[in-house]
């Protein structure tokens, strides 16, 4: 498939998702020179307004699938829960970036997990927990507290729940609802970074500067660049995205959480999840790179050369959640901000409902 | 009309014309939140690839404008040559920025001409030829050589023909089609300049820093920051640009062209023409600023705060025109460049197909 020819000025690129992140990469697309066409069974999705065609259909729709791949040049995705089977059926009927491999592992946390285990790559302790008897010798591994988590379909802090000493772990068993589902340590970390990177067609990798990023109720807050991490530990961190990245044959932008541990602990990079795709805590780099993670992927799916990441400004992401926007007077006036919004018709609690950077020079020369 | 109230996230802004210009304005809008309606009468107008709605209609089809006008919460436009009665008839039904005055002013060059005058702000020798006998008196008083250029409808070097020693000024007359038009002696100048500056619905000004531009054949070439221009100069283009902007009494996004004569000169600057819209030399403002002509030009016809224009990089954008654009692979892998492109489908010969940022870290700090 990467033998497949570059995606030229003019060509469509068919993006699945209409979300925020669908929004973003038909805007990026836009700016090269491409045109989108946006696939999303909610008709109101906001990226409809900024794409030059749009197909509102279920995932499972086989004649309207088979109309979209006729449609565009190379297809994508803005988020890992698209099933797999939609990805396959377009397979063979358009080029599809990133592949299969890494949405079918990236949209379940055990076969992530078994990933790094493969590749040597530090994780939590955790374990499977298939069915309701299986809590007890997870907990028996992991420890307490612990998080069980469900496989699939899980984001923004969905589908977990914490069992600390005393809980019982068959009410959290039902409070995700009884599904296939794996049970995570807690892990006691000193912060929380992420590696935005791209992999071209070509198997050429290039990352943003790592973040630091905060998470309130699971859901991400702010992310700041530059991270407060050793050189020795970001060049782990990048050894380790890029390790995931040549494991998963990724093409496209790649995005991994680790934790890391206080000086002392035996390893003190643990990776949390990955997503294969544009990712929240790259949003900064619209504001304070020459080209934007969403540009980046669009030329990494596009076979166009990756763009050189580097940062001019530093910068800090926050988050507009839920209410939060209703602030957008505010912030559209605070020097050195650039507010984002998503154009979603509907405030609700939890919804991410737009974004801010705020740029400084660099600091770190 | 400045009474109206602000535009919120979810509204929607109509755009008047369909070009480059109108596309990368739509772009700004929607990382606000904004929703855009595109009216045009060429269907292939790049700009409502990224609109969320369209109106393709002759600019003098009144059930169509009236459409519009109810569709939208605020109309702007993206170029001058919109007919004043389409203005008029859409200002009845619309909050329209920038208004009436700065569209019939922009749009032909002897009233142009004649605001400078009236304000006091430098021009080259000028004389009106309304008919073929005015073309004597009107060389007498601006000399040789001198261009003649229609009042109307010119540009990119369009609707001109330059008079030298020797030339026959009747051939000039029927080479720009024997229309109403001005005679402009010719300026050796030094260089040439433009202030992009903003002015708000509250009559306050931001201006981007001041643009070195290069023409070839009546077409900007390049624009380049920092421009080669003292201090002084400097503050004193900016006035020039603002008396200009409270004149129009403008509200958006205004370009000032002038010309930068030779030390010794009795007045160094002279403006050259006016543009009462987002401006290709402003194009550099995308990738080294952190609020872009065309977001500050939307903040404005919204009535949003205007951005802080400060500029975080230098900067020199390169036009794309006609085969130019066959570069693209190239100038997609050249570090620290930012290509634009216009999505259009026919590469034309002195057509603009998109730019180049070439973009470094300040040099004056």
């Amino acid at each position: 498939m990467n033998e497949t020819p570059p995606i030229r000025p003019g060509m469509i690129v068919g993006i699945l998702g209409g979300g925020q992140l669908g929004r973003m990469l038909a805007l990026a697309a836009a700016e090269m020179g491409l045109s989108c066409h946006v696939y999303c069974p909610d008709p109101k999705s906001p990226a409809f307004a900024v794409a030059a065609a749009r197909t509102v259909a279920p995932y499972e729709d086989e004649a309207a699938l088979a109309a979209f791949a006729g449609a565009v040049d190379v297809v994508t995705f803005e988020f890992e829960n698209v099933p797999a089977e939609t990805l396959a059926f377009l397979a063979g009927r358009a080029p599809v970036f990133p592949g299969a491999r890494s949405l079918t592992i990236a949209q379940d946390r055990l076969f992530e997990k078994r990933l790094m285990e493969a590749e040597g790559i530090p994780t939590a302790p955790f374990a499977e927990v298939a069915k309701q008897a299986d809590i007890y010798s997870a907990i028996a591994r992991a420890g307490r507290p612990a998080i069980l988590k469900t496989r699939r379909l899980g984001y923004d802090g969905k589908g977990q729940a914490v069992i600390r000493a005393g809980d019982d772990p068959v009410a959290a068993w039902r409070a995700i609802g009884e599904v296939p589902a794996i049970l995570e340590a807690y892990v006691a970390f000193e912060r929380e970074v992420s590696v935005v990177l791209a992999r071209g067609r070509d198997g050429g990798i290039r990352a943003f500067d790592i973040t630091e990023n905060v998470h309130e109720n699971g859901i991400l807050a702010t992310s700041t660049v530059p991270a407060w991490i050793t050189p020795a530990l970001a060049d782990e961190a990048l050894a380790i995205a890029g390790t995931i990245a040549v494991a998963l044959d990724h093409v496209g932008v790649l995005a991994v959480e680790m934790f890391v541990l206080p000086e002392g602990a035996p390893r003190r990079l643990l990776v949390n999840e990955i997503a294969p795709r544009v990712h929240n805590s790259g949003h900064w780099t619209s504001d304070a790179c020459l080209c934007s993670q969403f540009e980046q992927h669009i030329r990494a799916v596009a076979g166009w050369p990756l763009a050189d990441p580097a940062r001019h400004s530093d910068a800090t992401m926050t988050n507009l959640i839920g209410d939060a926007v209703d602030a957008w007077p505010a912030l559209a006036a605070e020097p050195g901000a650039r507010l984002h919004l998503y154009g979603k018709a509907e405030t609700r609690p939890g919804r991410k409902m737009g974004h801010v950077n705020r740029i400084a020079p660099r600091s770190d020369g």
